[in-house]
């Protein structure tokens, strides 16, 4: 405790174009940011469904740019569209990558964009190798989530062991990301509400740190979740709030290109546990967070009151309890289980749908470090790992 | 009122290289960012005194980095050191420019850097033409104010006429920023004070908007606010408190990148009334704004009543009156002024040392739009801003 504010590096610098219909102009900014031969890639039928895709090919074409399509992106995107990806750019000299969906398909894009400046195997990357260059990669969002929009960031899973795998680099970060908010108005409930979670876990993985003093960051954090809270109830109700999916579309953004991160150390240990439940009983990312992070809040609480209670206070509107502390504390996790609840999403290992005996095989199995230990915040070694889950039951 | 939320892009490509002793890495960036012959770029004799200049040269020297040096940045920087400037870089073929200082010198660096890719007057950039391209600018800051370093924005003043004008373009964000808060340490207090006000009115000029509704922009104001009003008197206390340099020294490139402006409608009013104060009397353009600022604001408040009383509660911990939202409003106004006035601003005439009788003449000259108004929250005309004035008596 007690460490002064850290040296960093913040780079985030993807061209934003956010508004109604800016998918109509991914053809000029591709040509801005010197694409010309195009590999479009997408995940499944919505986006040919709804038009999308259509409208983003009317636009490249209008510029005159050629280009490739390669469909078929799953939620936790799979190396073999990857390597075919990679073929592709490689055989036919492409230049650019556009992903037109959410975060897997962003992801699986900037793996694609990575391999096809490399002679070896792709993976590579994703077992540690850095990544040196890559093609250059353009986003059309359609999920608020994860935040791959903006960050350098991506996972993808090998079929081989289904090992779900990450890797970051500089060179991975979007040329340009388009960002609007309508194309997220079709999404269902449930989805908005996994993506919402996703993204509130972002900023909650790096408000809990040891570093202090640093206000900047402590405060941006607590504004993106101040918004967040204000409205995803809105677009749960009304899908076709444009302001409220507008909101929530930036904010995860901001959630994850590491503006509310910088100056100090993160806790990422709930993101790993969860990596674990999706594996297991193939749930949304965002459900698993919703039922391992307040019991990941409840089991770490006692490591810095003081910064429950902030939390509490300042982003749920709890009273500050001065007699004791950690009565507001409680009472804010309480406050995002309810949150989490209104919105739909599960809680514990029913809602889930997950199951008490499988608790030990998931701590196990939770990658932590090499020495056995993980977490930013409070190092949490197996049997953590399995009484946080016991948390959640 | 009640817009929705705008179309927006969002670009901020600059490389933040934040922390202790990174100047000493400014060779290191300069290189990775594609300069070789360099014109560094700074002021008067504090940058060599304290041994900064002496300290980036030898980083430059180990890269083996060739370079020229041009000093003598006054604050509100001239049109003949940009000449100059541009004249040498064309003659030796420079390919980068090194800022060292604050806000002045960063802006003249940008103009130098606009005008070495240019074959008319570089003055035409501050008279309406766009910047297409420019040297890239890298810099290593040593005032937390103006937000130059992560802008694109640069304000220069021609000799001739003594004419102020500034220019924005994406060409002109610098493309690497060193930031490290020990070399702000040394600023006086009043300086201190001065840059803090600075940064707090680039926010309120994003905050006052009649764009309802963007929520992540709101709340991502007020953190900033929140987080100078806690960090400035901190330093006005103790100057060598690290932390607290470190967040206002962040907190001027968040005010000022635009991260916390996107979305609507900003109003930028009181930045130009201040600006004939600072040509008229020479006082340091935060001062100007000390004295501006909340006399616009108590001007304009029964615009959006609801708006100021958010900021007072939010912000100023002002309590909501219910039944009389504009005395929270008022409040939260009198909180900003006597903030001011405890970290050491004037926040009146005789406290700037300006004069009743020269206000028609000020509001004369103030530079409205051709239509003969200002502002994107409330419109002004000439009387207003004499209306204003005169509540800063």
């Amino acid at each position: 405790m007690g460490k002064n504010m850290n040296n960093f590096t913040f780079y985030s610098p993807t061209y934003f174009v956010f508004g109604r219909d800016q998918e109509n102009n991914a053809g000029h900014y591709i040509k801005r940011f010197g694409g010309s031969r195009v590999l479009i890639h997408y995940g499944g039928g919505s986006v040919i469904r709804s038009g999308l895709l259509d409208r983003v090919k009317a636009s490249l074409s209008k510029e005159g740019i050629e280009f490739l399509e390669l469909g078929g992106v799953m939620p936790n995107p799979r190396s073999g569209l990857v390597y075919q990806g990679i073929e592709l750019c490689k055989k036919n000299s492409l230049d650019f990558i556009l992903a037109v969906g959410g975060g897997s398909v962003i992801d699986s894009a900037k793996a694609i964009a990575a391999g096809a400046k490399y002679d070896g195997d792709f993976w590579d990357f994703y077992e540690g190798k850095s990544v040196g260059e890559a093609l250059k990669v353009g986003t059309v969002l359609t999920i608020s989530a994860a935040g791959s929009e903006g960050s350098g960031d991506s996972v993808v899973t090998k079929e081989e062991g289904m090992l779900k795998r990450g890797t970051g680099s500089e060179a991975l970060r979007p040329a340009f990301s388009i960002l609007n908010p309508e194309l997220t108005q079709t999404l269902p409930a449930y989805q908005t509400a996994c993506g919402a979670t996703d993204i509130m876990a972002h900023v909650f993985e790096r408000y809990f740190t040891n570093t202090q003093e640093v206000e900047v960051t402590d405060r941006l954090c607590e504004a993106v979740l101040l918004a967040m809270i204000k409205e995803v109830p809105k677009v749960i109700s009304n899908p076709d709030d444009y302001n409220a999916r507008a909101n929530i579309m930036w904010a995860g953004m901001v959630a994850h290109n590491n503006i509310v991160g910088v100056g100090r150390d993160q806790d990422w240990s709930s993101h790993v546990i969860e990596h674990e439940l999706s594996a297991l009983y193939d749930c949304a990312h965002g459900a698993g967070l919703a039922v391992v992070f307040p019991a990941w809040m409840t089991y770490v609480m006692k490591h810095d009151i003081n910064r429950f209670a902030q939390l509490a206070v300042r982003v749920w509107g709890c009273h500050m309890d001065f007699s004791h502390p950690e009565a507001a504390a409680k009472e804010g996790i309480e406050r995002f289980k309810l949150f989490l609840t209104s919105i739909g999403m599960p809680v514990n290992f029913s809602g889930l749908g997950a199951k008490e005996e499988d608790i030990s095989v998931l701590a196990e199995k939770t990658g932590l470090g090499k020495d056995g230990t993980m977490g930013g915040f409070v190092r949490l070694k197996t049997q953590d790992v399995e009484n946080i889950l016991r948390l959640a039951l």
